[in-house]
C-alpha cells in the first residue's frame, strides 16, 4: 500500500469486509431495465433498486456495517445518531437485529413515514428544532444520558464502506446480465456524501474506466460547489424537495469525492419530482425525491448519457403516498 | 403419455417450451421479501414481481409465447385482439418486437393508462362498447378487414403456457433463495384464468405438494362460483376495481384450474385496496388492484398462509398513478 493509498479513509479492501459482513442481513438489490426508457433517453440504463434495500434506503448497508462490526462491550451500550429519516430507520433495524438498544435524533418536521419507520424497528425517537446545531446538541445530550456509541450518517468509515459495497454489486453484475457486458458511466445521488463517497472509490479501485458521476438538486448544491472550488463549502439554507440530500458534505465524503469522483452535476426541482414520476410509472416502483435525482440527470443532462451504457442507482423509496409532488 | 393427461388443453413441456422461446425477449422478475410483512401475517412471503415485468404486467409471457411461435405466412398478416387492457399492451409488444401490425379492441372506458401503453408499441386500437359481445363482435371486423390472426387474452394454449412460464421460475428459484428451500402454498390471482391454470399444471407436474391457491374478487366471484359447482358459471355483470380479473373464465382454463386447483378463495374490495397500499408503502413497487388479489387472501384468510412458507403472485402494475383508491 503506497502512502497516498493510506490517506483515503476507506480503501476497496474495507468495502470488500463489509460486503461479506453485511451480505446475509442486506437484499441483493435488483438491476432494472426499460426498453422504453432506453428508447427515449438514448441510452441504455440499468436502475440499481435501493427503495428495494430493507428499510426502502441504501442507509442500510452503511448501518448495518457499522453495527455488526461494533465489540460487544461497545454494542452493549446501544447505539444513536442524527437523522431525517433513512439512516435512523437503518441504524434502528441493524441495532434491532443485534438486540441492542438505539436512540434517533429526529428534526420535528420529519416525514411522518420516516418517523414510523423508525419507531417500527423498536428504536426511540428524540426530537430536535430541524437545525444541525440543535441535532448535535440533543445528540450529545442522548450521549450523556445513556452512554450510546455514535454513528454518523455518512462521515463515519464504516458507514462509508458499508454503501460503496453497492458498487461492488453492480460491478460483479457485468458479466451476468444481458447487455450489461460493460458500464461507461455510473450515476450516483449526493447528500451527505456516503453513498458516493463509498461507492467512487470502489469503483474507481475495480473498474477506473467507468465514469462517476454525482447528482445533487440544484437547491442543494454544496457537493458541486465544493467539488468545483477544491475546498469544503457549507449547506445553508437547502431548497430541495430531495430531503433525503440537504445534509452539507462530510470531510471524509469530501476527500473521498476529490480524489475519485469525475463529475457532480445538479438537476431542478422539475427533472426531479418528473424523473421520480417516470420511475412510478414506467419501472413501477416507488421512488423518493432524493432517490429520483440520478435519474433526473439522464432528463436533464441527456448529453452526457446518450448512446451510453449507465447505471442510475435509485438511492430510496420512502416518501407519504398520500402526499405526492404532482 | 396416458389418456387422462392428453386430455388437457396444455402440458408441461409446453410450458418448458414456451419459457426457452421468451426468455431472451422478458424480465426474469423477482422474487422480493420483507420482514416486517413475515412478522405481521405469521408467514414467510415471496412475492413474485410480474408488476416488474416487462409491459407491467405478466401478459408479456403468453402474448410473447403466441406472437413467436407463429409460422412467418401467419404473422405476416398481423394480430389482434380484445382486451381491458394489459393483453393488449403485451400483444403489441410482442408484434412490434416481431415487426408485424398489431390490432387491440378496447372498451371505451378502459383506463387511460392502459390505452397509452398499447399506443406507445404502434399498435392500432380499435374502440367498442364496454360488454363481452361488443367485443366479439368488433374483433370479428377487424379480422374480416385486416385478415389479422387472433391471439385471444387468457382461452389460448399457447398463451396458457406463456403465463406457466412464471412458475417455472418460482419454482427454480426455490432452492438457490435464502430460506425458500421449499415452499408449502402459492396465491395466484384469477381473472379469465390463464396465469392460474397454466402456473397450476406446472406446480402440480413439478411440485405437487405445494398447494395452488387461486385468488378472486368478490364482486366477481365466476371461478369462485365454477369451482365450486364443478360447472363453468359466467361471469355476471362484476364489480369491482380489480379491472383485469372482471373476465369470465375460459373453457381451457377452467379444465386447467378443475384438475389442477386446489381451492379458490375471494377477497373484498376493502382487503384489496388495502394490501395494494402495503405492496406500495412496504415493497415499494406499484401494484394494481388486480395485481394485489393475491396479497389480499393473505390478509383476508391469514389461517391458510400462517406459519407457512408462499410465494404470492403480484400480476402487475398498471394503473393510473392521478386515480388511487385511497
Amino acid at each position: 500500500m503506497t502512502a497516498e493509498q493510506r490517506e483515503d479513509p476507506v480503501c476497496l479492501a474495507d468495502v470488500e469486509a463489509a460486503h461479506a459482513r453485511i451480505a446475509p442481513y442486506i437484499h441483493h438489490t435488483p438491476l432494472l431495465s426499460s426498453e422504453l426508457l432506453n428508447k427515449r433517453f438514448g441510452s441504455r440504463l440499468w436502475f440499481k433498486c435501493e427503495q428495494l434495500q430493507k428499510i426502502g434506503a441504501f442507509k442500510a448497508r452503511g448501518a448495518s456495517n457499522a453495527v455488526l462490526g461494533l465489540t460487544d462491550a461497545v454494542a452493549a451500550g446501544g447505539v444513536a445518531t442524527h437523522s431525517s429519516g433513512n439512516h435512523g430507520a437503518a441504524l434502528a433495524m441493524a441495532a434491532a437485529r443485534r438486540g441492542i438498544p438505539a436512540w434517533v435524533v429526529m428534526p420535528e418536521n420529519a416525514p411522518v413515514v420516516k418517523r414510523a419507520a423508525v419507531e417500527s424497528y423498536g428504536a426511540t425517537i428524540v426530537e430536535c428544532a430541524p437545525t444541525l446545531s440543535a441535532r448535535e446538541t440533543t445528540l450529545d445530550a442522548v450521549i450523556a444520558e445513556h452512554g450510546a456509541h455514535v454513528v454518523h450518517p455518512y462521515d463515519d468509515p464504516r458507514v462509508i464502506a458499508g454503501q460503496g459495497t453497492c458498487a461492488l454489486e453492480i460491478l460483479d453484475a457485468r458479466n451476468v446480465l444481458e447487455g450489461l457486458d460493460d458500464l461507461d458511466v455510473i450515476a450516483i445521488p449526493v447528500g451527505g456524501g456516503g453513498l458516493l463517497g463509498g461507492m467512487a472509490l470502489t469503483i474507481k479501485a475495480r473498474a477506473p474506466h467507468i465514469e462517476v458521476i454525482g447528482v445533487e438538486p440544484a437547491g442543494a448544491d454544496d457537493a458541486f460547489r465544493s467539488f468545483g472550488l477544491g475546498e469544503l463549502q457549507p449547506q445553508t439554507n437547502p431548497q430541495t424537495i430531495a430531503d433525503g440530500l440537504r445534509s452539507g458534505l462530510g470531510v471524509r465524503n469530501f476527500a473521498l469525492i476529490q480524489r475519485f469522483v469525475d463529475t457532480i452535476v445538479t438537476v431542478s426541482e422539475a427533472a426531479i419530482i418528473e424523473a421520480m414520476r417516470l420511475q412510478w410509472t414506467r419501472m413501477k416502483t416507488v421512488v423518493e425525491p432524493s432517490g429520483a435525482v440520478s435519474f433526473a440527470a439522464v432528463l436533464e443532462h441527456n448529453e452526457r448519457f446518450r448512446g451510453r451504457r449507465a447505471a442510475i442507482v435509485i438511492s430510496g423509496g420512502n416518501v407519504d403516498i398520500d402526499r405526492l409532488p404532482w
